[in-house]
C-alpha cells in the first residue's frame, strides 16, 4: 500500500500499472516470438484507459464479450473487434449499425443466427464458427465435423458474411492445477481445431484461421501450431485462480482490492473487513484441503502491490463483509479503520463490480459506462 | 414470460410486483401482530421504486449497509434510517453530514469508532452495539458480556451517542434446511440477546432495545420476545436460497433473470444461455448431492414469473454464459433467440450487477446510481 492510497474510504480496487504494463508487454512479446495475432480480451479491464496500455503495445485487434462492449471500444478509436460470444440475434439492430462503423467479427454455432445475419442487410462482418474443443459450453463439438462443413457452407453462400474461421476457448485449462497439464489440454485443443479445420479444406473451405485463447494456455504455451490468433483476456491483472493453476507468478498479480478493516477478533484469529461479494465477487477457489477461499491479503510491497499472503485468506464472504484468517503476528499490528488489500480470486468478477480503478499513484482509471 | 417482456434484448432482471408487493405486505402484517418495528433492509433492491412499496406498506424506518446507501434513500424522502455494517472511521465527515439531516442509526462492536464519533462534532446519532449471536462475523460475542458493558459506558460518556441498544445478525440461519432448525437459532439468539441486554442492565442501563434481523427467522418466527424492532430484507424477492432453507415457497420468488437463449445442445442435454456470473453473481447454492447450481429455470406462469423447474438448473456460469441442464421434453421447444427466466441462488447478489429491474408489466424500476 502506498501513500498515495491513504486517503481511500470505502472498498477500492488498485490497478499496480508497472505490472499491468509488464504483463501486456510480455504477452505481446509472446505473440510476436509464435508468429500470431495478439487480440486481447477486454472484458477484463472494460476501460478506455487500460485499453490504451494495449495500443501502446502495439496491439491493433481486441475481443470483447457483448455488442454494447464492443460499441465502447469502437468509441475509444478501436477499429477490429471481435465479439466472442455467440451472436445473440434478438441484437441483430445493434450489430448491423456496429458493422457500419467498425470491421466486426461474430460467432456462431448454428444456422439460426447465420439466418438472421444472412437477412439483415449488414455491412460486411466476419464471421467464425465456434468450435467446442473439450470445455462443454457453447461451440460445435470438435469431432462433428459435418456439422461445421455444414454450417459453413451456410455462411459462405451468405453474401455479406466472410467465413473468417475457427474459434475457441479452451476454458477447461482452467481446471488444471500445473503447467504440464494446461499444456496437455492447450496441445489437445489445438490439435482438434487443426483436425476440424482440415474437415473443412476437404471440403474446399480456403484461407480459413484458427483463434484461440485463454490466458493458462495463452501464458505457458511456446508456440501455437496452426494457429494465427490468440485472444487471453485475465493476464492483463491475473488473479488467484491463475496462480493456483500457474499461469502467474505472485509478482504478476496486478488487482486487488483496498479494504478498510472493520473489526480485528485476536481470539477467532480473524479480522472482519470492510469488503464482501459486491467488492470481490463470490468465485471461490477450492484449496487442496477442500475449503473454499475468496481472496487473499496482500503483503509486502513498498511501491507494488506485494504478494499474496497464504497465511491470510479471505475465509467468508458476505454482502459487504469479508472475513481473513489472520495470524496473530499480523493482526496484532492491524487496528479499525487500517487498509488492507486482498488479492481476488477471479480479476474480471471483481472488476466488473467497481466503476473504476486507481493506480498505486493515485491515478484515476474509468471503466465504460453503459445502460 | 409475459408479453410485455418479449422485447428485451439482453439479461434482463424481471420484478414480479404483485409477489413483491405480497411479500412486505405479510412482513409488515407479521411485524404488527408481533408487536415489533419493521426497519427492513433495503440493500436487497436498492431502488427508490421498490422503497415506494414499502412505504405503501406504512414502513417509515429502514436499514441501509453504507453510508452512501444511506444518502441515497435520504434523497428519497427516509428519515430514520441505520446502517447495518460495523461503523467505518474513515468516512467521519460522511456520517456528519448525514446525522444533520436524518435520524442516524450506526453500529459498533469497538471501542474505536466510538472514540472517532465522539470527537467529530456530530450531531446525535443512535448507536447500537453489535453482537454476535453465533454467527461469527462481526460484534462483541453474546456470551463476552463485560466487554458490552464497558463499550455502554463508553457511549453513554459521549454527548452525541445515543446508546440505542443490542443488535445482532443471525445470519447462521442460512445454514439450515428447515423450519425447525431456522427457529432453533431464532430463539437461542434471541435467548443470548435478552441475557447481553440484562447484563447492561444490571449495570444500570435502562431502555435498551433489541433489534434482530435476517429472512429466514423473520420469515418463519410468529413472535420475537424482547425484541423491538426485526431488520429483514431479502424477503422482498426471496430466492432459491430462501427456499432451500425454507424460508419461502416457490410462489413467492418475485426477482428472476431474463435469459436470450444462445445455445440448444440436445445430445449434452444443455442449453446455453446469455446469462453468465455477471448478470446472476457467482453465488451457489450445494444440493443434497453435493453439487452446485447457480439459478434454475422458471416454468409456468402466465402474469407471474411461474415456479423454479427442478429438472432445469443452471449448473455452470462464467463470465457471461450460463449452461442449464434441461430435459428434452423443454428443450425440444426452445430456440436461439428464445427468453428463458432464471431465478438467482442469491438474490441481493444478482440486483447488485443489474442497474434497475423492470417489471412483468414493462416497467422500469430505477436502482440508485451511485459513484
Amino acid at each position: 500500500m502506498t501513500g498515495m492510497t491513504g486517503d481511500l474510504k470505502t472498498p477500492a480496487l488498485l490497478v499496480d500499472e508497472s505490472r499491468a504494463r509488464r504483463n501486456i508487454e510480455r504477452m505481446a512479446e509472446r505473440a510476436r516470438r509464435a508468429g500470431v495475432r495478439l487480440r486481447p480480451h477486454m472484458k477484463t479491464h472494460d476501460s478506455p484507459d487500460v485499453g490504451a496500455w494495449f495500443r501502446d503495445a502495439g496491439v491493433e485487434a481486441i475481443t470483447v464479450s457483448s455488442l454494447s462492449m464492443a460499441r465502447s471500444f469502437a468509441q475509444a478509436g478501436w477499429r477490429d473487434v471481435t465479439v466472442a460470444f455467440p451472436f445473440n440475434v434478438r441484437e441483430l439492430d445493434e450489430a448491423r449499425e456496429l458493422a457500419s462503423r467498425v470491421d466486426l467479427g461474430l460467432l456462431v454455432d448454428h444456422e439460426t443466427p447465420v439466418n438472421a445475419l444472412a437477412a439483415a442487410g449488414i455491412d460486411p462482418v466476419r464471421v467464425w464458427i465456434k468450435i467446442d474443443t473439450g470445455l462443454g459450453r457453447a461451440g460445435i463439438p470438435w469431432d462433428e465435423p459435418d456439422r461445421a462443413v455444414s454450417l459453413a457452407r451456410r455462411i459462405a453462400g451468405s453474401r455479406p458474411l466472410l467465413l473468417a474461421g475457427l474459434l475457441t476457448h479452451a476454458g477447461h485449462s482452467y481446471r488444471e492445477r500445473s503447467a504440464a497439464g494446461v499444456l496437455r489440454v492447450h496441445a489437445e485443443s489445438l490439435r482438434r481445431m487443426r483436425k476440424a479445420k482440415t474437415a473443412l479444406e476437404d471440403e474446399g473451405f480456403d484461407g480459413l484461421e484458427i483463434s484461440v485463447g485463454d490466458t493458462p494456455t495463452c501464458s505457458l504455451a511456446e508456440d501455437f501450431p496452426g494457429a494465427g490468433e490468440i485472444r487471453p483476456g485475465n493476464f492483463v491483472f491475473f488473479d488467484l485462480m491463475q496462480l493456483a493453476v500457474g499461469s502467474c507468478g505472485p509478482e504478476d498479480l496486478a488487482l486487488a482490492l483496498a479494504c478498510p478493516v472493520a473489526g480485528v477478533h485476536p481470539k477467532r484469529g480473524e479480522i472482519v473487513i470492510y469488503g464482501g461479494a459486491i467488492h470481490l465477487s463470490k468465485e471461490g477457489l477450492v484449496r487442496e484441503d477442500g475449503s473454499r477461499i475468496f481472496g487473499a491479503l496482500a503483503s509486502g510491497g513498498k511501491g507494488s502491490l506485494g504478494h499474496p499472503d497464504k497465511t491470510a485468506p479471505v475465509v467468508d464472504l458476505s454482502q459487504e463483509h469479508g472475513v481473513a484468517r489472520v495470524p496473530p503476528d499480523r493482526s496484532d499490528g492491524l487496528s479499525i479503520g487500517d487498509l488492507v488489500t486482498v488479492f481476488p480470486v477471479h480479476a474480471c468478477l471483481a472488476a466488473n463490480l467497481h466503476r473504476g480503478y486507481r493506480t498505486l499513484e493515485g491515478e484515476a482509471l474509468r471503466r465504460f459506462e453503459r445502460e
